[in-house]
């Protein structure tokens, strides 16, 4: 039988607390600190350092839009996007990962200029390379 | 230096021919046929057999329509899409994986009841469970 009780539980929690990350927790955090950095950069405008959160080889799948495919074609799409949009932020729901891949999916909030709320759902592909996960294929609808 | 010339050509391609597939070809071969089921009980209107392609926790993100996760929402949906679809072809573009996790983007192509031809944009996360690649996340724009 398990040991049950207020101090088993709180020797539980502090057993949590001091492991050491997971794999999937490890990668769960790499996402979120690129989803952050997406934000800033894509905010001030910086968008040669928002496509280098993406693979040399990644896909932008936007509705209503062409395929968007490598770095220079992905910086051109959010400038775009960004002269109508002033705010972004994203909601992940679940993330899964296999070495050197992951998903994860969510919510994208957006703010437009005239400071018009709206949503999309979407879904992206990580991908691993050198040591830093990237964005490898981006969609929402 | 490479021995060239058209025996040695032919020597390659023998090779080539008798090798094992590689672990990338293996799961494409298996997302290919996972592809072909789907077109195939969709169009019989077998929509629990489509459902049963899909991972127990999987999640459709369609335009226009709330997320359906699991297997009886999913079904549901292909039920309703069906209403109004007679055939559906899929062009897969590029495939990933590492593990069990796997990731395939390409253009699904529909015909309407009526005739009317239209094509969507999908990416697909895969997932192995219990040695069979299943659709895990289904998003197209």
């Amino acid at each position: 039988m398990k040991p049950t009780g207020p101090l088993a539980i709180a020797a539980g929690l502090a057993l949590q607390l001091f492991a050491a990350p997971s794999h999937a927790d490890a990668v769960r955090d790499a996402i979120d600190t690129a989803n952050r950095s997406f934000v800033e950069r894509f905010v001030a405008r910086d968008m040669h350092g928002v496509s280098e959160l993406y693979t040399e080889d990644a896909c932008l799948i936007a509705p209503g839009a062409a395929r968007a495919c490598g770095r220079a074609a992905i910086a051109a799409f959010w400038a775009g996007a960004r002269e109508t949009t002033k705010g972004v932020s994203l909601e992940t729901d679940e993330v899964g990962s296999a070495g050197d891949l992951a998903y994860g999916d969510g919510t994208v909030h957006l703010v437009g200029l005239d400071g018009k709320e709206s949503s999309a759902r979407y879904v992206v592909v990580w991908k691993r390379v050198g040591g830093r996960w990237m964005l490898h294929r981006d969609i929402w609808n």
